[in-house]
């Protein structure tokens, strides 16, 4: 078993392989983790479709995976906080930790950044992988190692509510509700927002925004007259909204979210789409509608954590389908179809349930 | 029935009569409200029992309460967003408009502030009362005319967890489980703390904390050493907190909001006690531990109320005792007294449950 | 001559008129004054030219004016800070004082706004002219009136800056070297900035730009290629600017100011443009550079007025032209058309230097 | 000459030795350093005269000094940033790069923090000095060592102005003229304040502080009568100060800066002094005065090093004396007796001037 260390590796577009790795030592500050579960992400998908995503290019063999969960099986000379049989979720992604934005507090804008599956670095759909331990987070007994996994995209709503300053009484509107747009709801939820309507190209997705707390939903047809779907939203917030996040990234979305908001709120993008883009600008500097994107997260997995181990939130709901790590090819296919009403698929390294609470 | 306009006047210590006073007319900005229910604060009591609270002191003859609702009867000539018929939360305290703290946002620092029952300006247990109609908040439907009034102290707690910063995942611990600890509590929850612990020297008070979410409490008696109540802090926080919000005032709670603090964190002292504290001052210094106090509120009452209006909490578990304006005096023994285990004493101006929905 | 209030009158595209009105009466909040000094603002200009700015269309006809000072003559029953005599600096623009903007500190973005010669109020190009008593500043006997005019397109610098979260040590990038992008200039410089980088289309602004302390400036043609501009300005920075301040409001400036600034920083959007305009949004995005609007100025008149009084820069450099109100025609033209080098033309209602110190 | 690493080692309250210690070799994030100019602080006297610091204890033989500059000699193989022959000022202390604190960006509340002359670590009074290069930074060539050296104190007076938000305009008052009082009055004037004054017990203090652009001084006696002393700040400000920073630690000036700060604004404590301190609470609490601590810097140095380099203004005037390492018992002498009038001493290990543009 310990000469097992079967990994997911994308060697190029459509190209994504089993393989056997070599079982990785951990350093001074790292652990070694048996990793236990793996969702998958719109990124890693793109990866395999197109062989890149937004300025990042797949060039040589890449393990894939990067919302991720696992058990420390060993520990570095330095590591104090942790201890073999500890589970943990693993933020994916760390600084270098000497540069200007790592010592001020946003080490998401780190040059050196070296991320889970954005090339050149190796992701963790793979048996055995090594990782600093300050970007492991222990998880409470009662917080499974799926929901574990699933901090990774938690942490980008978080990020993102937190960069639009939702609030005690915010009344937010919520763009696209896919993964993104729903741990933005989940997360703006738990923050207090007053109100939060969600749209959405369909009304099957936002069946599930509405189960997960939407106080409104909104269909929005693809060329839809602007003006109207304004008008839509504000009747649904008696006014406008404090605060928009579009989690879609197109250009009717990143529109309609300075449109919509209130003079003196928040525009936060978080979705990216074309590199140019038509914007209403006078409409939105006239009106002091801040815009702000949302790159990943920074410090957000602890909050992140704290509010699945709260459960006051269902953010296993988000899950639909459940493969092993060998049925990858299977998974992804799924994910990238949007299969069975796909809203995000986990992959389990281990067997399901191995590393949960009974 | 126009001409009865009973209304609690305080004379002086211990001097507080029923008396018919002349129904005012309201001026192009203001409403004139059928005053519905009024609770009883302890600053109110103050008064009653001292004359005085803080550096105000009653003077001449004051009208009491300030924890209101009402019914909108008549409305200036300037008033739009209010038609007769209106049930509102009324906020008792407005600024000059003028000074540099109300253009700048912080209304409640004006120097010129009449507010409800401060002297030398009257309050509103009344039948007839008249407000600027900006500082009256419509209710919804669902929302009871109590819940109206009680957005007063929860308007407290507002702007103290604001104060305090208090986020997704926050670790607050708020000393001291009265009124003002729990509406700090109710809300510190609804913004989305991971973990919130009260301290009070009654375990029947720290009960109805726990009733109303605190994930810990702690009975920390007086004289209790003060390293010890840090630890037993920490121990329940497995760390220290990161927010600590004092809602008592003595000065033992004073000095334990900031020991038991994080570094980096914030102390924020609601409850105010002596005018001389003796703390241990370089230890939050050194930490860095900012302490804030809490004047009122200011632009705080729309959150309040959103929070009642979500259903999310129950404000009225605070609500224990129920007077009509008659009973005035029995109200006010009950509350300054804590009899039947009093939290908060309503005093009804109208029958009660006659504005609320059936 | 208490009969004659000469006042300068837009009755249409090209038709500005000096008419006779009736000497206006202060209000119990107002004062009046004998207008001073009023300068020539671009949006003037607009309103003569075009007949409109933005969304805002002369419809009557409208008083000019609004950069302006004056002493006051009479005060209202309730103004207690001035009295005749006084020299003050005008505020041009005030709000209702009871919607949610006017009391959480954000005035600028109320929506009943009543702005000097903004359609449909009437300007103080005018020998007398009440205003709320609260938005005139008095000068300290060493400012002159031509500073307390030039408060108001300074007081948008200030406004600008601290949208930026300019700071000491702070890498400024502003984008346009006309009377805003001065006065900008000379504010982030004030506030500790430690380098400050100008573009423009001509040399010789830039010239007035270095001669009141920008560390570097470049010249950036019509058309130039944006990536080698970019590059020109990280050469002259060392680096990327952490704020970019567009004074402009081109597409290309725009644009530049997303592409120019540092990851993290903020892209301040001063001048307005088109109401479409094309960004690389992906790229602030991804960077999560803000993309901040600025609308006039909130509370930023005392650090205008404590800039000026501070002797420390010179705002009166700005002023290239000097007029009586007679030949406010003629003062149109050069401003219009930029004669003689123009900056700011300043036209006086009074004998100039009459209200000045000797 | 490589052979001598003459040192200045504590070996415990006033024995301060001068010895020959090994040259130490950098590791690969670190740079070897030529060390040139070390100025001695209140906290090296603190260590020499009782052999503590606050809760700091000298326990072994330590090397003295942490407010320096030196020339890179070496650098570590993963160092890109310098190389030798770089001119540097050091940053005394640094985080452990994995803790809360320091991923957030507030590493000087790490807890395993490295910090010079601060026991147990080393500081660096020496020739050869090795220090992590992110923490160097280098100097233009027009900045000189001994101002290099200074970067250390005027950090702090950067993150005391920061911490109090000292802006465009403000209105500061600072308790204390020693070296911190004055490097806090230079930036607070660098960022654009709009009064200061400064207050000591001793004229001559004050008087470098008026030379140094205090706008008011005023001298306050020990045992004043603290409504008097209030009244005195109030009339030269003409009003309250936005912003009092005490550099001073002595109750009465804590006392002070609650009592002289005007509602809303910040009292920030930068000197330390007894851990137990009686304060007017209610007054803070009631007002909303904030009180925060200032616990070294963070992030300062570039801002520090920026003001510097501006040449606006001239630290160097805080430096009385120089000395020699070989004559580091009469600096020793000269800082803590103050005498000649000492602001701050300087040592040099290198011959004066050798490292600085002619």
């Amino acid at each position: 078993m310990a000469k097992d260390n079967l990994t997911a590796v994308l060697y190029g577009v459509e190209d994504l392989r089993l393989e056997q790795r070599p079982i990785p030592t951990p350093k001074d500050d790292e652990v070694l983790l048996d990793m236990d579960s793996v969702g998958i992400c719109g990124s890693d998908v793109h990866y395999l479709v197109k062989g890149r995503c937004g300025d990042f290019v797949v060039q040589k063999p890449m393990v894939i995976g990067h919302e991720a969960s696992g058990v420390v099986s060993k520990v570095g000379a330095n590591v104090k906080h942790l201890k073999a049989g500890d589970r943990v979720a693993i933020e994916p992604g760390y600084g270098c930790r000497v540069c200007d934005f790592c010592k001020a507090g946003r080490y998401n804008l780190c040059e050196e950044m070296i991320f889970c599956a954005t090339p050149p670095y190796d992701g963790n759909l793979t048996r055995y992988y090594t990782h600093p331990a300050d970007f492991c987070y222990k998880l409470p007994p009662h917080v499974t190692m799926e929901e574990g996994a699933l901090l990774e995209p938690l942490s980008v709503g978080v990020h993102a509510c937190r960069r639009a300053g939702v609030g005690l009484g915010s009344q937010v509107l919520i763009l696209g509700a896919g993964p993104i747009g729903l741990v933005t709801l989940i997360t703006a939820k738990s923050m207090g927002a007053g109100k939060i309507v969600v749209t959405d190209l369909l009304q099957n997705r936002l069946d599930v925004a509405k189960e997960l707390g939407a106080d409104g939903t909104l269909v929005v047809e693809v060329g839809a007259n602007e003006q109207e779907v304004v008008k839509k939203v504000h009747d649904l917030f008696d006014g406008a909204p404090d605060k928009t996040i579009d989690c879609s990234g197109a250009e009717a979305t990143s529109r309609l979210s300075i449109l919509a908001t209130r003079s003196g709120g928040c525009a936060v993008l978080v979705g990216m789409g074309a590199s140019e883009v038509k914007l209403p600008l006078a409409n939105a500097l006239a009106r002091e509608v801040d815009i702000r994107g949302v790159f990943r997260y920074c410090n957000d997995y602890p909050a992140a954590l704290s509010l699945v181990a709260s459960g006051k939130i269902d953010v296993k709901r988000l899950i639909t389908h459940h493969f092993n790590i060998e049925e990858t090819s299977e998974a992804f296919n799924t994910s990238r179809h949007g299969l069975g009403g796909a809203i995000k698929v986990m992959i389990h390294v281990q067997p399901k349930d191995k590393n949960n609470a009974k």
